[in-house]
C-alpha cells in the first residue's frame, strides 16, 4: 500500500452513509494514529439519488462495483450491502480475488460463507476483517482473536440482538404487547420498517453464534441444523409471569464445546434478575465468555445503529493500516477444524410450560401424569382460574429433561380437546 | 527475530512462576497461532532455591538479569518483577536499549515511567507491551488501542482492585467487619499477606486510572496530586446502612474530560443497587469506557490472580509474534499531548456523612446549622439513639456540593466536642 490509502465503499443504506460521513470527519485522527492518509475514491449503491442523512459526493458515485475493483484498485473495500449472497458475495470475492483488503459488517455473508471468503483471503495475502458483524460496537471478535488469544475458551453466549433486546424489556417496562413495542421499536429505528423478521426469528443472533463459534473453538463455520427460535411467540403474559417468579425473558445465543462436540442454539431463555445477563435490558448487546485460565469475561455495550457498527468498520480499517494481514479466523484455514455437533436431541433444561385449558375437572391431573411418564418432574404449578371464561391458565415450570423427552412428552397435547392451545414453551437458562 | 524466539523471564513469584508453566504448556498453540516457536532461554529471580508452585528448570536461572539482557539477548523479556523503581525500572529500561521487546504486568512502573520508556521502546523500535497492568484478564488495554481506536473517549471509570472489591462484598454478605474479612482474603490469596497496603489504600487502582487516562485521551501520563482514598476507613456499619438505602460501597477508579481539562481520582463510592456497577461484585474488575460513536461499552473480568494476568501477559507475546510493533500507548509519544488537570476543589458530588455524637438536645440542630451556612442541602437524614450509651448516629446525605466547600464545612466539626469522631464522608457516585 502506497501512503496514501484509496478507499471504496459499497452500499450505502444507513451504515454506509454513516461511514462515509465517519471516514471523512476522522482523516486526520487516522492519520495522526496509523501514518496514513486514506482517500475515498469510490461509492456505489442501487440508488445514486435517493435522499439520504449525509451528502455524499456523487462525482465518485459508480453504478457498477465490479468496475469500481477492476479499474480503479482501490486499497481497501468496505461491503455495507448486507446480503448473504447476490451482490454481496460477489463483491467480496472479487475485491479478495483483485488482493484488495476487505472491511465487512455482514454477519449473514461471513456465517455462510465465511470459511471460503477467508481461505480466498490468505490466499490473496489480504485481509477480511468483519468486527462489526457481532455485536455492533463491542470488539468481541479482536478480544477473541488476541486479547484471549491463548486461552481456551469452552462456552461464549449473551445476548447478541438489540432489537429483540429492546423489544422484550420495552413489553415488561410499559407493559405493552409485542406488536404495539415492535411499532415503536420500528419508529426508533431499531428495527427495520420492512422487514424486521431475521431480527425476531433469531436468525440474526445465530449467524452471529456461528461466528463466535468458530473464532472462539478454532473451528470452521458449522453448518449443523441447530434450535433456533426467535421471541415472536413470547406474549405480555408470559413475560408478566416471569416478573412475578423473578426471571426474565431473554433471545441468548449459546455455543458450547459439550463432551468434544459442538452445541449452538438461539432460543428465549428465562434467566434470574438476579444474574448479570438478566440485567442487560434495552438495545445493548452482551457477550460472556468463558476460557481457560482467564474464567469469565464479559463485553457488554450498544449492539446496533450505525455509530457502534461504524467504530468496528473503522478498527478494522485501523488494524489494515497498521500494517498487519492477518488470518481473518485467528489462525490459518488449514489449521481450523472441523467438529461433530452435538444431536440437539440431547440439550438439556428446565423448561416453563404454559398451557391455556378448559376449567374441567381432571385437566390439570392429565397434564402432570403425561409428565411423569416422561419423568419430568414438577419444581412449581401456577394454576390461574378464569371463571368468566371457563378457562384457566396453568404454568408448570420443571426440572431437567432433554430435548427429546419433552417434544415427545409435549406433542400429545395438540389433539387434547380440553387444551385450548399448544403449551408455551420457555427455556430456563442454566 | 528468527524463527525461533528466546524468552526471558524476570521475577519468579506467582505471577512469573505461573508464566513460566502457562509459556511450557502453550508453545504448541502460541506455534499453530502464530508460525513462531518460542523458547524460554533465561529465568531470574531473588531466590534460585525458593520452594515454588510449579518446577523451574535451574540450568537456565541466572542471577544477575542484566547479564541476561547484555549476553544471552533473549527477543523478549518479561519483566514481572513489579517494582515502580529499582530493578523493574533497570531491567526494563536495559532490555528496551538493547532492542529487546518488554512485556510487563507493572502498573507502578508504567504509571510512573510510561512515558520515558515508551519513547525509549519507540526509539529501538521495539515493543512494550502492558497490558496486565490493568484489570487482569480483561484486554481493556487492547480495546481502548485498537477496538476503540477512532472513538473519541469522553471518561473511562470502573472497578479496578479485585482484593478491594472482595473485601466490600465479603463485608455486606458476612457481616463480619474490615479486619476480619481483610484476614479471609488474605488466607484465599486475594490480598498480599505481607503489605496489602498498596491495595488498601486506592495505590493501586490509581496507577491502572493513570495508565486508562493516557491510552482513552491519548495524554502524557499525568503527575497531579489527586484525590486518592482507599476502602481502611469503611466501617461494617456504613456498609449496612448503605444497604438499607439501597446502595453499596465500591472502591471506584473514575477518570474523566471536564471542560478540557482531566480529572482522575480513585475513592468509595456509594453506588445504586440497581445500576450495573453496583452489581459487580467479588473478585471481579470492571471497566466502563464512554465514547463516541459507540456510547457506552463496558468489560468485565477477573481482575486478580495467576491465570488472568497469565492470559494477558500472553496476549502481549502473541500480538508482538504476529510481527506488530507498535506505539506502546497507541499512538507516537511526540503526538501525546500533556494535558492541564481539573482542580480537585471543584470535584462535586453528593456525600453520605455519618456522625456519631453525643446524645444531647442541639448537636443536630449545630450540624445543619453548619450545613446551610455553607449551603449544602440535605436530602435525607436518619438519626439512631444509642440510649445506652448515651450516643446517637446520624447520617446524611447532601445534594450535590464541591470538594472545597464540603472541607471547610466540615473542618469546625474536628473541634467539636459533641462529635465523636470526625464524620465518614462517602461520596455518592453520580
Amino acid at each position: 500500500m502506497s501512503n496514501i490509502i484509496k478507499i471504496a465503499i459499497i452500499g450505502l443504506g444507513q451504515v454506509g452513509n454513516y461511514l462515509y460521513r465517519e471516514l471523512n470527519l476522522q482523516r486526520r485522527n487516522i492519520e495522526i494514529k496509523t501514518a496514513k492518509k486514506i482517500k475515498i475514491i469510490a461509492i456505489s449503491a442501487k440508488n445514486k439519488t435517493k435522499k439520504r442523512k449525509y451528502h455524499i459526493n456523487k462525482k465518485i458515485f459508480y453504478k457498477d462495483p465490479i468496475k469500481i475493483i477492476k479499474e480503479l484498485k482501490p486499497d481497501i473495500l468496505f461491503e455495507v450491502v448486507g446480503l448473504s449472497d447476490g451482490i454481496s458475495k460477489k463483491v467480496v470475492e472479487t475485491a479478495l480475488k483483485n488482493k484488495i483488503n476487505v472491511i465487512t459488517p455482514n454477519k449473514a455473508l461471513i456465517a455462510k460463507h465465511g470459511d471460503y471468503l477467508a481461505k480466498l483471503a490468505e490466499k490473496n495475502r489480504v485481509n477480511l476483517e468483519f468486527e462489526a458483524s457481532v455485536a455492533g460496537g463491542i470488539p468481541i471478535l479482536r478480544t477473541i482473536k488476541e486479547g484471549l488469544a491463548t486461552n481456551k475458551i469452552s462456552k461464549v453466549y449473551g445476548i447478541l440482538n438489540g432489537t429483540t433486546n429492546y423489544i422484550l424489556s420495552e413489553m415488561e417496562n410499559s407493559n405493552e404487547t409485542f406488536d404495539k413495542v415492535l411499532q415503536k421499536a420500528q419508529k426508533l429505528g431499531y428495527a427495520e420498517p420492512g422487514n424486521p423478521k431475521l431480527d425476531l426469528n433469531g436468525f440474526d443472533a445465530f449467524a452471529k453464534i456461528r461466528i463466535l463459534s468458530a473464532l472462539s473453538f478454532n473451528t470452521k463455520i458449522s453448518k449443523s441444523k441447530c434450535i433456533m427460535e426467535g421471541i415472536e411467540n413470547i406474549k405480555l403474559e408470559d413475560i408478566k409471569i416471569a416478573n412475578q417468579l423473578g426471571l426474565r425473558v431473554k433471545l441468548l445465543g449459546i455455543s458450547e464445546i459439550i463432551n468434544g462436540q459442538l452445541f449452538e442454539t438461539v432460543h428465549p431463555c428465562l434467566v434470574s434478575k438476579k444474574t448479570y445477563i438478566g440485567n442487560v435490558n434495552g438495545v445493548m448487546n452482551a457477550v460472556i465468555t468463558e476460557g481457560k485460565p482467564v474464567g469469565e469475561s464479559v463485553l457488554q455495550g450498544e449492539g446496533a445503529g450505525p455509530g457502534p457498527t461504524s467504530s468496528s468498520l473503522l478498527s478494522d480499517l485501523l488494524s489494515i493500516l497498521r500494517g498487519n494481514t492477518k488470518y481473518p479466523f485467528g489462525i490459518s484455514s488449514n489449521k481450523r477444524r472441523s467438529i461433530k455437533p452435538l444431536s440437539n436431541d440431547k440439550y438439556t433444561n428446565s423448561l416453563y410450560l404454559r398451557f391455556e385449558v378448559k376449567d374441567k375437572q381432571g385437566v390439570l391431573s392429565s397434564i402432570t401424569n403425561r409428565l411423569a411418564k416422561y419423568k419430568i418432574s414438577v419444581k412449581r404449578i401456577i394454576q390461574t382460574p378464569d371463571k368468566k371464561n371457563k378457562k384457566a391458565t396453568i404454568v408448570i415450570i420443571t426440572h431437567k429433561t432433554t430435548e427429546i423427552n419433552s417434544r415427545n412428552c409435549l406433542s400429545v397435547f395438540k389433539k387434547n380437546k380440553n387444551i385450548l392451545k399448544f403449551p408455551v414453551l420457555i427455556r430456563l437458562y442454566n
